[in-house]
């Protein structure tokens, strides 16, 4: 069955520096109108980052619309136009001061798809050496290190709190088995 | 190490139906200043209801914002002050007509905590009776059932793509063993 939505009228609302915000009026399969807002955004990619002895290579930071510090996976946004596994390569090293030896990707999903078009490129970082941290000037970022089945049991328990980290993890563990 | 971040201006700059957008000028520890573009959401819950023969109800619907149809499991939104597990059992119902004999607060996580404050609390919905199903008037769902691990496939391949579910159902898989 199509469910599809036809744009009758798209307003722009905000241009902002990272994201966009539109409402369109969208006819709907069984004949209906309705508005939906949406919030554009360039996508971005994260990444697990796991060393020979299994650990997993995290970042904490500060996430100002929660008001709280988080624990995830390296990750960054897409620059225009470029690649994916380049940006992921690039982000890791900048954040965490590790080289990819080999960069995997997993799989691609939408973090928010009722209201954004966030994509999130995921991928495994293997056979990690040491590089350059150069985090970007607005952000500030520890580096800490777990065991995988350590963050699993994190996850379950509430203290992992950002969807593309649990995403990663648990994925992570199933991919390895 | 504390990163918070200090609110030294902030901007409204939309106020939907659904979400809301400010921008907010914040002092970073380090004492530079830096502007974070916010969408406010008002929370969210999402149910991996599961059938005694260890199949996952899902629904199939169309996001406007990603242009496609997407197969997840039941979610909705929280109305003002609606408790997540009174909410869950609602939107499980009116989108799959089955009502949960037994609703488990699993974790609740953010979906992308870099720009939005959306926070989805997950649910295993289990021992399912015949309800009433009773969708919102802008939304049109199908839907249709599948083996756990016949999802757990589908998300390393790429053919579940909206983040909630890949949560949900990995999460699942983790906690039902």
């Amino acid at each position: 069955m199509d469910f599809s939505e036809k744009t009758i009228e798209s307003h722009g609302i905000f241009k902002g520096k990272i994201i966009r915000v539109r409402v369109d009026t969208v006819l709907m399969p069984n004949g209906r109108q309705a508005t939906r807002e949406i919030v554009e955004h360039p996508g971005a990619v994260a990444v697990v980052p796991l060393t020979a002895g299994q650990e997993v290579v995290m970042v904490r930071q500060f996430r100002k619309p929660i008001e709280q510090q988080t624990l995830e996976i390296p990750a960054g946004k897409l620059s225009p136009g470029e690649n994916p596994a380049e940006c992921a390569t690039r982000e890791l090293e900048e954040e965490t001061g590790l080289r990819a030896g080999n960069i995997r990707h997993l799989f691609s999903f939408y973090t928010s798809p009722g209201f954004s078009d966030e994509i999130m490129h995921l991928f495994l970082a293997t056979d990690l050496q040491p590089g350059s941290q150069s985090p970007d000037e607005d952000e500030l970022i520890g580096v800490e290190k777990f065991q995988l089945g350590q963050l699993v049991s994190m996850i379950v328990h509430g203290d992992i709190v950002d969807a593309k980290t649990i995403v990663g993890v648990l994925a992570a563990r199933e991919v390895l088995g």
